[in-house]
């Protein structure tokens, strides 16, 4: 890493695959950032993003992190800090979306597993960057959030368990830190999201092409990750006399959590 | 109005004075479009809103409107639609803040008063315009709410009540028409605003002087107009398959609704 | 009225038709209790219900009762004050449902009618009730909620603005009344009610019927009144250290308000 | 265990100190249930607490349970449908409060824990117990919920990241049982406890004492273990067209979560 990017400002993305994280990713590094980028697996995607990125005249790192193993995030974080530059920025857009699974089909290695990837990831970054960004009185943390970070329902006990955790440690976490300058930002995402890597690999691709022609494309049915990113990156540069906690995104023809679909009384 | 102006886009703001309105104002002006700014009263302030805006070279018209009063929103819709052009953005920010006021200290007509000014309002603004944005399959309905929207608290009856139902209205707004395009956003102001017109009237000059120096100016104790107008314009231009209905705002000093300030056990 | 009511606790329940303000009217009385009923119509049906509990053994008085009109609410409170006795609970149960209707099909005077209703009858009586209630240092105000009190949805602009506002109507005068010993509780009916008065008049005969076949009876999937009115009677009997402002109730096949019944991702 | 207590209902309590649990187990068990209750700790205790059920000719049996150990659960549900009788309703009372404590002073391990207390058991014992119950279509769920549950605040990081995990259980395993006939309810506990155990332990023998003089006795300002269990045994035998997923408890004297006790604009 040379002297210049020394002197960028850094985004950090924790889970950046090639829906939202990705998107970001871009937003931040055509903005002028240095991003570094991690993605639990895929090295050779990896490969490809940091490529583009460069490609594009933009800085950028490439990271394969398993947010789940001991001292990960703590390694990353303090070599980025170390030697590449101030996080300015960081994501947390780690999924623990595992599809909708009855009570018994959830076994206890999947609930933890929920658990390390929505909720403790979170605070082991929280506890390692927080400080730091406390000292020097300015940083932000955003905060990817879902449906189920606000509503448990049926087939969701890992996952709302989960995300309802994550929501509530940054409620904690901006008691704690904003008072000092740290921006904490927790966006809810309610809606289904263009995303190859997580949408798509869900449903397959074919499904996954039926949706997008059912609801994506032109109908806007879907979340746009590069839309998502447009709004990430604003709630990074609020000011700090006029900060947003929490925001919601879905797109103009879903439903909101909020709302049955039934008829009602 | 001549031609020039008929093609630019509209943004219509009500409740327009010296604080988030009058931002809103400038900063839609700035962007290039014709802003249309109402008032409830004061006619010099006003005029000398609509000449500093068009000595910034902006296009602008300001008007006197009282929200309470029979066919003034209706005809001002009406006004603007046929002869000045299609709205793309109307900000309802009308206040119904009246302090804080026991149950005793709060008369019938006080609270009625507030839901004119809180919910009615905009539920007419809402009956002339969303249908025309409808037809047209875009539009936005940024409104604002408070703290006093998510909670009641003492000496809050009228405005909680009132706000609470603005809310709610917001909610059942967007279910009918975000699928034909319409845009609804209610944005959560939770802090107070460093606002003349408004906390000032509330406080006193000497008063709000002194507030501004405890927790204002370089502390961003209080939420600063012009930069809530930037999250505004953010919201009015996300993209169909990204819309963002609930938002907070809040100094990164200020405490949450939803915390204490006391010991928690 | 004789000695013998005067001594008895006065339970007042305003909205008392066939549904739940009949069987809460019901329940107090058979535990002893005074009730004044007061429903808005129907001078037959009101006497065939004091005529029903008198047979009963139970002490009861039926009051005609229009909400929406001045000086009701107050000549009604201070009448059983002065007359009958001390007001232990009062019951606010009155609707402002009018089925699905979209904005167009919402009339100006339609909207207002329903803040009458929800709303401004609430506030009304708890500016005549809740000081005297203070000044002995103890009573309960129960009030109805609904589904809508927590999300607005398509069609429900009347009713969710009105049950919003009288929702946080409620906590504004807990946060005032309740160190003051008085108990307020907001309880959220979240489904259908088998109620003859209000759904059986909305659905027509034939289909409630059909309801009741298809959700009700056994397969208790409509709220039955006689068993909320037990909840409503539990709760205006909460010790002072241990009280519940807020509570909701459904069928237990119902889907929560805040549950999609399509599948989710 | 003879036939008679087979024949009985029984009432499983986990988290059964000298506080909330322990009162419902005197509830349960004077109202002829044989009741099950499980502390983590203290044998003598324990059996004191067994003895006394059973000089008040009760039918009882007192169990250690450390709920973050392999198993323990699993077993102690095994051995009670198996040898004493069918659980009719279950009570997961396990804390998981560790005072305030700063991100920094909050170390993984004891995050961790909090996990394991507060969300993960009651994972392992739905997941034992609510398909049992769902097999006899009936059976109750009592989880005890916090301020914390519904709100992160500053040194709340472990413990509003566990309880707001806890509660969305709730909703999910609701979505899936509830229909099945098993009655999930949820109770937020929002206030101080009069309970030696919990708090008194936290605060020492001599501020604990004080605080009872100041807040509590005839103050009603402490929330009152007996009085706590009524409401869980009424919650317990709500009729299954009428039940309540959600309730708040709190001293009349008491803030409620959504209030500041600041001056409010």
């Amino acid at each position: 890493m040379n002297n210049q990017s020394r002197e960028k400002k850094v985004c950090l993305i924790i889970g950046a695959g090639a829906g939202i994280g990705g998107a970001i990713t871009k937003k931040f590094a055509s903005e002028g950032y240095h991003v570094c980028f991690a993605r639990r697996s895929d090295q050779h995607a990896l490969m490809n993003m940091e490529k583009y990125l460069k490609s594009c005249g933009y800085s950028a790192s490439g990271h394969i992190l398993d947010v789940t193993k001991e001292d990960t995030i703590e390694e990353l974080v303090g070599k980025i800090e170390q030697k590449i530059g101030s996080i300015h920025t960081a994501v947390y857009n780690v999924g623990a979306q595992i599809g909708n699974r009855s009570l018994e089909d959830t076994k206890l290695k999947t609930f933890e597993l929920g658990w390390k990837l929505g909720t403790f990831g979170l605070y082991r970054l929280a506890k390692n960057l927080l400080p730091i960004m406390a000292a020097r009185g300015t940083g932000n943390l955003l905060v990817t959030g879902a449906t189920a970070s606000v509503r448990g329902n049926s087939g969701q006990h890992s996952h709302a368990a989960t995300m309802a955790s994550r929501r509530m440690l940054c409620q904690s976490l901006n008691a704690e830190f904003a008072l000092q300058g740290v921006h904490i930002c927790h966006i809810i995402i309610d809606g289904l999201v263009d995303a190859p890597d997580t949408l798509g690999k869900m449903l397959g691709p074919a499904e996954f092409e039926l949706l997008r022609q059912n609801k994506g494309y032109e109908k806007n049915g879907l979340l746009l990750p590069s839309h998502i990113a447009e709004t990430y990156y604003h709630l990074a540069h609020q000011h700090p006399s006029t900060w947003t906690f929490e925001t919601d995104l879905r797109p103009h023809s879903a439903i909101p959590w909020w709302n049955h679909v039934t008829k009602e009384f």
